[in-house]
């Protein structure tokens, strides 16, 4: 054990003080890896190279793009969730196909991502036939089509194309998106939360990392600009802190606490921060949680949107999983909600909510629909922000008809609310049961704990792992967690993150696991999770 | 008169060598106004500011956002295509709706922006029939979808669905793009060009402008990495290059010659920009040219080939008009075929070529799909550029479908073979048709001039503008094309955006108009703007 998040996290905020240097040296805020070469050959490296005439960097070409002429910054940015184990799954899954015998595991279960219908999740056909009519307007033409399409997703369609201008879904919208459904959302928003939502608040993205990209982007100017950041966090924000040059200020959640977020330990990283000369601008809040799955209490969000009126920091809400809360105990809230609760209006707190099409029960990744509902800025600010928006055009249509469709989805007298409601309530409850199936049976293997999964997609267990393993991992030149993940997915083929992907307390080692294969392959995992963690412990008990 | 684009490239390169500085002065690329006033408030700013409760700059608001605060590299980003004008152009509409008689036309008419399905172009039937059935695929186990839909479209459906895994269209996929949509685009390029392209090398992306930023991304460091542009340009590469923080070195076309591309220009601007420090680490080619129109001869891009490799520079090939040619005398000839042919491979250069489904025939804007090719890095380059990727997951199902179709439509045989030809041919010649109508209509009015839009979407005459116009501009504020282009609208309804958005020789002036407009529209916009050019020389001539 060498060179953890937290010393890196201060690494960082020291250097900021100091001059942007352009050498090869990468100090990423997240290393998988405690070696100190800076950028790991993955095994996609070697896969990149096996294509034709492809050169490495230890060539003698004269091309001229090299490692050290490249912008440091891109570097420096990681993001695990897509990383070093998951080339590696995807290189077994290639050779699964010829080579089934030489492994203890007929496929390989993707556990990294948070990305539902790729584990057979199926889409809500109300949207996908909304979606397809949308696509091919002529049906709507066709009296075939009524004995294929539901009443309500044919007027819905009618409904959305009357919005769009000429009713030309090829064609550029608005850069904030279609204003028609920017009404729907915005009336959403209203119907979510009970306090006005404005249309013109919306700016409709290609999934919500776009939007967030373009907050950091307008928000970091140097390394002398801090984000403050939950540790553990989804790597999306230190990868897009690290893109746009600023620094990550880290806030830690008590895992002995269901995760929780102290605002006096939110105080004491923002004056250390401060104290170092970085001028903090934002705090970063995942409600639910990812990786960590807890769901805040209404009164710890009032506490936190109190500190950033107070500090002056803009809040930036990730409230993706809105709708993925499990436990009868906990609500969702938006924070903009628990602000205009407190009273706080436009001038009193700035306020930017994300939420995506990828998550809730719908799980649409594919579709690249999301939306940031932006409050609290000034008109030139704002206009800043447009304009921003303006340079790509727009993001897609379909993920824009989506967004309104999953803020505004049928209603009871709709011939396909029925239905919808047995579509939604069968996936969420199915989630339900598959966190809580998974976390006890993480807790009963031995050395791990995990805490309740209340919303969000995953599991965040701890791993107390033996000083033996510890050794090993050193020697392979492999963070302890990364070690466990990669030892796993040989054994049984089942993908995970390791924790130090998402950062965590130093000396502490976590993977993420999300909840999302379908039921009937839960007890499989369980079982293969359950013997390789025994003969794990086997082999390296201390 | 003040202050032009060649100055400004200048002063930008002069100051590349100074310390980046954080006041609010903003040091445009390309201004649209002359004041020094740095952020113009815009009608948007207005329209915004009417909303209830948003404050302004002005305000005694304590929000923690403001233009002085934010990032100034996106003060810095301008991009006149959806600029002052446009928001102008939406009031006018907005007001249109309720205001009739105050205005002498019935209709606001877009010609600012490349966007053919927004002035009534029609998808192609075949595309569009694809996406549907891929949207909501169980239409495909329907007996009633073979009397909506062709043959080939569910045979396609099919197909490409056996290519995603899990027949998942609403999953992310893999980064760089569907494994099975990447063959058969890079099948696509090998037919189009006689060359090999490996799927490998193709990233797909939401439109060519996300290709764009991440190239950009990847090769600008500082304000001392600079990229050459052509002058004029398309405005996404100035303000991407503004938002990451480089120096766009200026190259200019020649608008005597066709808006010829002169090697001999280009290297003394290379030569000088080194003198200055800069480190010229791209070159931006548009071809067919935006916004003028040009179409590059085989020759000359060989030429510019063996430039790029004998410099070192990156070849940043902008082909989204590679099927917009209209000159029998012409035909687009892709980068990569030309390298090809000169024996270049792998090793001898960098070349990476954007693709998007928004322009050709199919003008599919809204539906964000696009790719670049990315041949001539190293492996360890190429990781980096997967891991930006990786960042944003993938890009948008629906749009990875468009892309393959476009680059492997109907083939002879197929069912709607014929009727997919006519379509698309019947869409080309009318553009043919409407740009030289359009061209000889501008050639006809006094003191304008205007290039043969060999290709592309646009037309970008010269306007030779009287002493007496120019000053009245000056007492506005504005920029001489500006003020041209704001009467133009105020009177006729007609949206151009003026030649200062793209850069231009200094004292000279032009604007930027699409030929897309529908053909029965097209006399009464020639009538509008003879009109109103008669009128307006007959106040200003000197």
């Amino acid at each position: 054990m060498r060179r953890f998040f937290l010393s890196q996290a201060k690494t960082c905020l020291d250097q900021s003080r100091r001059q942007h240097h352009k050498t090869r040296r990468v100090l990423s805020l997240l290393p998988s890896l405690s070696s100190p070469v800076p950028v790991p050959v993955s095994p996609l490296s070697r896969f990149l190279s096996s294509t034709s005439e492809m050169s490495g960097s230890d060539s003698t070409s004269s091309l001229p793009v090299t490692l050290d002429s490249i912008n440091p910054k891109v570097l420096k940015c990681e993001y695990a969730v897509r990383g070093e184990i998951v080339n590696i799954a995807q290189k077994l899954q290639e050779d699964l196909k010829t080579n089934k015998d030489a492994y203890p595991f007929d496929e390989i279960i993707y556990c990294n991502i948070g990305n539902p219908q790729s584990l057979g999740q199926l889409p809500i056909k109300f949207f996908r036939e909304v979606l397809a009519l949308c696509d091919h307007t002529s049906l709507l033409d066709e009296s075939e089509t009524h004995g294929l399409f539901s009443t309500d997703s044919i007027d819905r369609a009618w409904k959305i194309l009357d919005q769009i201008p000429g009713r030309a879904t090829g064609a550029y919208s608005h850069s904030q998106g279609i204003k028609g459904l920017r009404d729907t959302i915005a009336a959403g928003i209203e119907a979510r939360d009970g306090f006005p939502a404005d249309p013109n608040d919306i700016f409709l993205t290609d999934g919500a990392s776009p939007a967030v990209h373009m907050m950091m982007q307008l928000l970091i100017s140097s390394e002398k600009d801090g984000i403050l950041c939950p540790i553990p966090q989804y790597p999306l924000y230190s990868a897009s802190i690290a893109l746009h040059g600023g620094s990550l200020v880290p806030y830690y959640l008590d895992e002995a606490t269901g995760w929780g977020l102290e605002i006096s330990d939110l105080k004491k990283q923002l004056d250390e921060a401060r104290a170092k000369g970085i001028t903090v601008r934002a705090l970063v809040v995942i409600n639910p949680g990812n990786p960590t799955g807890q769901v805040l209490a209404e009164e710890n969000q009032r506490d936190i949107a109190k500190f950033c009126k107070e500090e002056g920091l803009v809040l930036l809400a990730d409230e993706v999983y809105q709708e993925n809360v499990y436990v009868p105990d906990k609500k969702f809230h938006s924070f903009k909600k628990v602000a205009r609760s407190l009273g706080y209006g436009e001038k009193d707190i700035a306020l930017v909510s994300f939420q995506s099409v990828s998550k809730g029960y719908y799980g649409e990744c594919g579709k690249r629909g999301g939306y940031m509902e932006v409050t609290g800025f000034t008109s030139d600010v704002r206009e800043q922000i447009y304009k921003m928006a303006s340079v790509n055009l727009c993001s897609n249509i379909s993920g824009q008809i989506l967004a309104s469709l999953v803020m505004s989805p049928p209603k009871p007298g709709d011939e396909t609310y029925d239905s919808y409601i047995a579509e939604r309530d069968g996936i969420l409850s199915s989630m339900a049961k598959r966190a809580k199936t998974l976390e006890d049976a993480l807790n009963n293997l031995e050395g791990v704990t995990c805490n309740r999964a209340e919303g969000a997609m995953y599991l965040f267990p701890r791993i107390n792992l033996p000083q033996k393993a510890i050794e090993a991992a050193e020697a392979a030149k492999t963070a302890p967690d990364a070690f466990y993940c990669k030892r796993l997915l040989n054994a049984t083929g089942v993908v995970v993150v390791p924790g130090s992907g998402f950062g965590q307390v130093p000396g502490t080692w976590h993977f993420r696991c999300t909840i999302l294969p379908q039921e009937d392959k839960i007890p499989a995992i369980v079982n293969r999770l359950t013997e390789f963690h025994k003969s794990f412990m086997d082999e390296f008990r201390d």
